[in-house]
């Protein structure tokens, strides 16, 4: 267990201060500080051997001088010291440690020596280090503080069902002061810093694993090991909490800036992209999205069971607006039923009755009618979230105390639905909103959004539970030590389950000749060679032949054209394949990403995949139910429905092709470095699919 | 002049109040109020036959029992009556009436009569109105708050350079206490309603002249004419003038609600988002980025004049999220140059030093390096615009006295260029860096895209002054009475200087066979009717005839295939044309927009139009400058760079082709229904471009 000793880093009973400082402002003193001031439970041991007193509290001259049991110690040393500071931990018994310390392996080799040196020391010891190069870790509801950051200098905030694990530090900061002031409770906050043993995923793990934590907002740069990131990522999501994840690093210079910064395996974007999607973590796209998410999973308590929401407005435009987002987000606004708005049209003559409910400003003038509004949405209309937009009416306390009780009526009478009371508010009229169960936004886009980021979770969740079993292949076939043609690589893949073209590896032009007339009509003639991967390019392959003769004089061609443009080149023979049935083309695949290792791959062919890179990734294995999603991303996946006079294509046995072939290549991890097949033929519904050319590259030895 | 007698509505000298009543909390009571509370200079007259006093004003009777002159009038009575305030209005000579009443054209025919009275009165009368159905208007410089909204009854805003013009009245209301809360300083408001006379256009064009607007920020549902929606936001373009828009409407639902909300014309929104961006419009995509934007053109007083961002942080992480927003906007995060980051990490060992420069927490203990990182961003890293990211350090008085000084010395040496402060700060500190002469921000991406929204109006104001001249047609061609064949419809395009390619119309095969000699082969053959429109769908086309024989054949088969497909269909012959050498295929269109008129279209042939419908807008007409952005904004551009093996395409050919096409379109902008050129062949860089098929549809009669 990853997680194993890490109670003692976030809920320690004792606390020492290894270079701590009589000055409150220093790094050594800040801990001290605010350890004392916000009433951490336990003894606290201030460290320094030049004292006897720091900030009021018995300083002790070393860690092994204190008379007590340490659980947690906190090392703000040089480098070098820190290591001693390590040293001289263990031997107390000491059971975690946080390192401030930088001038560790983000600065040079010897840095990185002296963090190895630590590392050792710490696990022969069984003790847990966060760090070195870190801003420290925050356990808001025991009032441990054991960081430097000045951000909870000049307000704490409050105890809740919030974690916050970091990478960077100042980032981790950040969040906690805009935690602050959006009054999102806090539980646990982490920095990882060099993550020499507690790593991102680790903290992530132990967030997860904590009784008190209910949503878990995320800062990463880059993971370092597949294994554990994606195990803390699932534990989160088998316990129900929903991860916020800002990963940064899409853009090139982000992405270098971002790999400098904590020299972690950048990985791709868009593979991180769809890891996150596929492990049901929400990624923000900005800071405020971020906030926005974490504060709407904290605060309601209850997702988004469908894509149906009502909206209920006092201005038309933002209604529009509110309805234009929920389009871009996937949510329906879906009309009332026509009944339900005749009952509305009877009762608010000057209304917009279809969702969104345009009540305007006439609505502060009758302010019963927002109950009856609100119970046909609710009762009638069968909406999984309301949004009910009041622009500055927020801000009038006479109109909020006339508001709050219908809306803490309709509340109690349809629970389960998150509901959003969007205006402009004064800091206490927002509290009495979020205490009648109402989540409160002030910017209508961002209201909607937030709704958007709650269906997320649903959706993930629900997935999570559903079956979606790893398709039976029997025995998985072995990877080639090396290179192989395409009708070998064809019947590796065949083996798996996935259907290829009827084809036989031919010798001779006359047992070409022979072969096609075996299989029918037409026929396609390729160069068979393990050294040649673009076939096309050296005239390497004929199509639509339709005689013995043809295929006869093809096959003569193909092993000329070979010979002389490749004449290096192993020839295994000629590929007499059937010529599939004209349909979509589309192309599958499989990369060996740095950090993830086996990723699947899939796009529709030609122009889409090549100028548009419109493909979608997922990391192996996965079942047909995630395939299909991973098949749903693609922007030209209009191309697989009756389109134009073609018939729907079968997407199912496309599914199925992704899955067979995420399994295989879970299975060989460490040696396929890549599979390539291109085209994969996709016949209408029910007709499946066929492979007409496939590459397997094993890793280079 | 559509502005004519408007300064009697935003500037008047006097203020009548029909309808006034003596309680300040109803409709007619709240304007009396406000001007009267706010200080309006000039006199206010109350007109209410039932009292001798409203609100401590002495009250008249009637309009015409004032006194003096009345430049304004407020109309705040049941819509019927206000019918006949607006002709006792006219009697007294009142230059401006403001309408709040509802019932009139939003209501229902009746209403439709009414409003029509009304408009009739005024404009016999040569006086201009305002609404009715609406929340009035406001110029916050001179006191003058012509409105009910509830939105001025708390806080005011202060006077600055932002007009709003809102065709929703609450959407209005709400911008104004948005940027009450944002510290956004305003001029004038106006909320249009059913625009009776004054609409959105002529409100914007006001506001375009007037001298203390700065800044236009506007929320559009739907303009009503073509040509005075583009010539306000032409004029306000002219004048140096940032739009900022709200254009609602963008989805299904959205688009449905905003037209019955004001039953303005719909128009397609991928047109207006055209349009808008042709002009020089920054459209907001929600509150906050219209908010964003609107303070960044307000406080900055500089746009960007090329994309090099530069960013500093004292947040590894955020200096990553900066990057990745840049990308994402069109923002060139380009490292300093390599001199440059040696002298930075000299100073600063523990830095980031390419751009984002991370200056770390460290940054806090030595303020001083932040004058030479700034300066050497600025002086050698010649960038147009920077983020100071200083996460929580801005809340922090003592350091903001530090850091403030430092950053007005950089801000003074390199003026013209926006400087950002992006922290969480108070509203004092807040201030105090807004008097340096910085924008301050508290999230990071947002602070990235209001500079992108001022690089946007930066290259919108270039591109404005920059000459981009329509293409000499000389003779613009007739537009044919009828449909015509394809060769008729290419040889008018071809009068625009189209580029076509060689065709004869044949009467037999025969001539076909003779005429392909003439051409040259590879040869096409088409049935030429100007009833058939998809020819190939019926076996009208033959491509790839490559002899005499083959020719006759062809032309006998297309002959056959239409008599038997479209019996009643009028044949004039068969095409015979010279097969276009390969090239890439685009397609070429005018449609007829309701509001905007011809409409121009350019995409990439095949599935990227039709499954994708990645298609880019313009309204005719327009110059081969802004026909290059128009191929610019297409997501498959790609394609038309030098791209696998392909040749670049010749783009200016293509822009040259869509400008000519949009003169012809220009001048019948009421007869022609559409243009369809498709395929366009286009030809390698220097070869051109054909049109290998046309069709021209004449509006029917």
């Amino acid at each position: 267990m990853r997680t194993q000793g890490m109670d003692a880093l976030f809920s320690p009973k004792s606390v020492a201060i290894i270079g701590a400082s009589g000055d409150p402002k220093r790094i050594g003193g800040r801990p001290v500080d605010y350890l004392k001031r916000y009433g951490f439970g336990g003894p606290i041991y201030p460290i320094n051997p030049k004292r006897d007193v720091v900030q009021g509290l018995k300083a002790y001259p070393s860690i092994g001088a204190v008379d007590g049991f340490v659980d947690l110690a906190i090392i703000a040393m040089p480098a070098p010291l820190a290591v001693q500071a390590v040293r001289d931990c263990a031997a107390k018994g000491v059971r975690g440690v946080v390192v401030f310390s930088s001038g560790f392996a983000e600065m040079d080799a010897d840095g990185e020596a002296l963090q190895a040196q630590m590392v050792a020391i710490a696990q022969e010891a069984g003790m847990r280090i966060v760090g070195p190069n870190c801003l420290g870790i925050a356990n808001v509801r025991e009032n441990l503080f054991a960081t430097f950051t000045t951000g909870v200098e000049q307000a704490l905030p409050s105890v809740g069902g919030v974690s916050i694990v970091s990478q960077s530090g100042a980032f981790g900061a950040f969040c906690l002061q805009l935690a602050v002031n959006r009054g999102i409770g806090i539980n646990l906050w982490s920095t990882t810093g060099n993550s020499c043993d507690v790593d991102f995923a680790d903290s992530l793990a132990y967030c997860a694993e904590d009784p008190n934590t209910k949503v878990i907002m995320g800062y990463l740069e880059g993971a370092t090991d597949r294994g554990r990131f994606l195990d803390a990522l699932s534990l989160a999501r088998d316990r129900g909490k929903p991860v916020v994840m800002m990963k940064v690093g899409r853009s090139e210079v982000g992405a270098d800036a971002a790999q400098s910064h904590t020299a972690s395996l950048a990985g791709s974007d868009a593979i991180y992209d769809a890891a996150l999607r596929q492990y049901g973590v929400y990624r923000a796209q900005s800071v405020d999205d971020m906030l926005d998410a974490t504060y709407a999973c904290a605060a309601g308590g209850s997702f988004m069971n469908s894509d149906r929401l009502g909206l209920v407005t006092v201005s038309g435009g933002v209604g529009v607006l509110m309805a234009d987002e929920a389009e871009v987000q996937g949510l329906d606004v879906a009309a009332l039923p026509e009944s339900s708005q005749a009952k509305l049209k009877e009762a608010l003559p000057f209304a917009g009755v279809r969702n969104p409910v345009d009540v305007t400003a006439q609505m502060v003038n009758q302010i019963d009618l927002l109950e009856l509004n609100m119970d046909v949405l609710f009762g009638e209309g069968d909406y999984d979230a309301a949004i009910i937009f009041m622009s500055g009416v927020g801000l009038i306390k006479s109109l909020n105390d006339q508001i709050r009780p219908i809306l803490k009526k309709i509340r109690a009478k349809y629970p389960g639905r998150p509901m959003i009371f969007c205006s402009l508010t004064s800091p206490e009229e927002r509290q009495l909103y979020e205490e009648s169960g109402f989540l409160v936004f002030d910017e209508p886009t961002r209201a909607v959004r937030a709704l958007a980021a709650l269906r997320f979770f649903s959706e993930a969740f629900k997935r999570h539970k559903a079956a979606d079993p790893l398709p039976e292949i029997g025995v998985i076939p072995e990877l080639p030590p090396a290179m192989v043609n395409e009708i070998e690589a064809k019947e590796i893949l065949a083996k798996t389950g996935l259907g290829i073209v009827r084809e036989v590896l031919a010798k001779t032009p006359d047992e070409a000749a022979d072969a096609a007339q075996d299989i029918g009509f037409p026929i396609v003639v390729k160069i068979a060679s393990p050294d040649i991967l673009h076939k096309s390019d050296i005239g390497g392959v004929v199509l639509n032949l339709t005689s013995k003769e043809a295929v006869h004089e093809a096959a003569q061609s193909v092993l000329t054209n070979a010979a002389s443009a490749m004449p290096d080149a192993k020839i295994d023979g000629i590929v007499v394949a059937e010529q599939a049935a004209p349909g979509l083309e589309a192309i599958v695949g499989v990369t060996r990403d740095a950090l993830f290792g086996p990723v699947v791959m899939f796009g529709l062919g030609g122009v889409l995949v090549e100028a548009l890179e419109d493909v979608s990734f997922r990391i192996a294995p996965f079942g047909p139910a995630e395939a299909h999603l991973m098949i749903e991303e693609i922007h030209g996946k209009k191309l697989l429905g009756a389109f134009r006079g073609a018939a729907a294509r079968d997407v199912d046995a496309i599914a199925d092709a992704l899955s067979r072939l995420s399994v295989f290549a879970a299975a060989h991890p460490e040696t396929l470095e890549s599979i390539d097949v291109n085209p994969l033929i996709v016949g209408e519904v029910g007709k499946g699919v066929v492979a007409a050319d496939a590459v397997i590259i094993p890793v280079e030895k």
